[in-house]
């Protein structure tokens, strides 16, 4: 149902940004770029959560020193974050990065802009016009938009590069604002073909963070716009990637791990359905493949959904109906739930 | 940029339901409805986190007994959730509630669903329409939508009301899948004047069901659909609360309390900030004031997004910018960051 925008496809390292590629989930690490270990066992944490593509920030010379061990030794394609110095984004690229984060107006000069340009343009190296609208450049005009007024900064770096003859382009237009976000890249969306990169800036703590992130890019999403996501939360980055994979299922744009349908409890259930949803939960972190598993507390949905799932269990006063495709296979106690619904599940996953 | 979906306002109780009203929180009771003190106790916690209206399961002949003492004192308007026995919604009507949920073909006697409705309009009690995929009718025909046979079991429950000219109607199409559940909202959006209780089913345990809710809650109030919402997961009905304001807030729909605009950190961060974030955050729990706080780690978003908001810190090597309202007020160390942001915080909303 959702129809999504064509774009032009890049790839940064191995993965395919855009085009008909999967929307790619990202985050960045928050570990000292100078401590390479110490990036790079974070990184390798971010990939067993399903990180595709990692960024590190460069802020200075020992962070650009650094960047060479992080990228040898990354289990996962490394885009640089650099912003005021153009040196380094240079140093960057020699250490063999796979994408370029700029933001516009950070590098003032265009011939400072040029010359990493050109250096990208050799190593093949695309780059991301990331437009944040806490760091916008000076504008040369009056905006009543604050979306119109980030896609025009992005649209004169975008020319800076094309002066270059680059097309190696990625574009993001962030802001804490969902409705600003969602007004820029609309914008960006039918003004240039390049593809999108999706998040909302500055986000927040976890919970309101995770929220605001679902929210925003969910909408762009629906409408078919972005190519790849990164959460941006304040805390650890692995509960980033997670979210990131929860928007894209919900949306059943990607696929990963079981997908748990579980009753929110009322006063019409007769079991502890909460206690055994947290447990059911708990075990399904060891499973990798897709299965729809349906842990329900009563009669009034609990058939329809454990019917409608791979395994799924509807209980009533005391006892519990375990479904496995749609048939009723046994009915089971409640000291039986778990272990009960944990055997057909394995049933299902390990043959 | 919101253009809401122009429907007809209902009451619940003391709570305008749709029109222009705002968009109303609600959640359900989670313990047993038979134990009349303990769901008070849970409704007044409730309100407490902003729930507006509350909706208590009524399975049986106790627990509708109990629910004369459940709506006497309880202090949020009362919607009785009834499915089967009619004569358990003629008994909620008798104990004064506010509103009736009733679920399409699971009362199958069209006279009984009848004498509810005539009980109902002598009273003034409006009944939500609620449609669920895992607990539909048996369809008349063959369906290739989902949507649409959730849609025309609403439209044919609708009409049993319209029999006895009855239009206190509010509806909801609930399904665990997201894209299936907007389509069935947008349909009925077109179809039908009356407001939509808006909500996404069995979404999940706390993290992945929140997440799953707002984008598909998100998606909908972005698109002007939803007068009343209601976030299902399974955990602590307070958590769902919670999660329905973050998503009103997102989208600058309501106000509550103070946004938390916050960096995610990175390599460019000098300081410890997600610990200052997450200090700052259980902080303003106490603080009612919508004010915006932002909390930043380093000079690339950081003094954008601190002059931005009413109170705000963008953080350097140890050092610290304290904002008021766009201006630089004073410049801290580390050590005082919180203290500092807390007493400018405080200086604007005590005074």
């Amino acid at each position: 149902m959702i129809t999504r925008r064509i774009s032009t496809a890049i790839t940064i390292g191995t993965v395919v940004i855009g085009g008909a590629a999967p929307i790619a989930v990202q985050s960045m690490t928050k570990t000292d770029t100078r401590d390479a270990a110490a990036t790079v066992a974070q990184i390798c944490r971010l990939k067993e959560h399903g990180c595709e593509i990692i960024r590190v920030a460069v802020p200075d010379k020992e962070a650009a020193e650094a960047l060479a061990s992080v990228k040898k030794n990354s289990p996962l394609p490394v885009i640089a974050d650099i912003h005021f110095d153009y040196r380094l984004a240079l140093a960057a690229l020699k250490a063999n990065i796979d994408g370029l984060r700029l933001n516009p107006g950070n590098i003032q000069d265009p011939d400072h802009i040029a010359q990493v340009v050109k250096a990208a343009k050799q190593r093949n190296v695309p780059i991301r016009i990331g437009v944040n609208a806490g760091s916008l450049p000076p504008a040369a005009k009056q905006y009543d938009s604050m979306a119109r007024r980030m896609v025009d900064a992005a649209l004169k770096e975008i020319e800076l590069l094309h002066r270059e003859n680059f097309d190696l382009i990625k574009i993001s237009l962030k802001a804490f604002d969902v409705p600003t976000t969602i007004e820029a890249y609309r914008l960006m969306a039918t003004e240039m073909p390049y593809p999108l990169h999706v998040g909302i800036t500055e986000a927040g703590p976890p919970k309101s963070g995770t929220i605001r992130s679902a929210v925003g890019i969910g909408i762009l999403l629906y409408e078919g716009i972005g190519d790849t996501i990164r959460v941006s939360i304040s805390t650890d980055p692995v509960e980033e990637v997670d979210a990131a994979w929860e928007i894209l299922r919900s949306l059943n744009l990607r696929q990963r791990g079981p997908l748990l349908i579980s009753c929110p409890s009322c006063g019409r259930s007769e079991v502890d359905i909460l206690g055994l949803i947290a447990a059911v939960e708990k075990e399904l972190k060891h499973i990798d493949k897709p299965i729809k598993v349906a842990v329900m507390g009563c009669i009034v949905n609990g058939p329809g959904e454990a019917r409608g799932a791979d395994v799924g269990i509807a209980c009533g006063k005391g006892k519990g109906a375990i479904f496995r495709h749609g048939e009723v296979v046994q009915t089971v106690e409640e000291n039986n739930f778990l272990q009960a619904l944990l055997s057909e599940i394995r049933n299902l996953t390990e043959h």
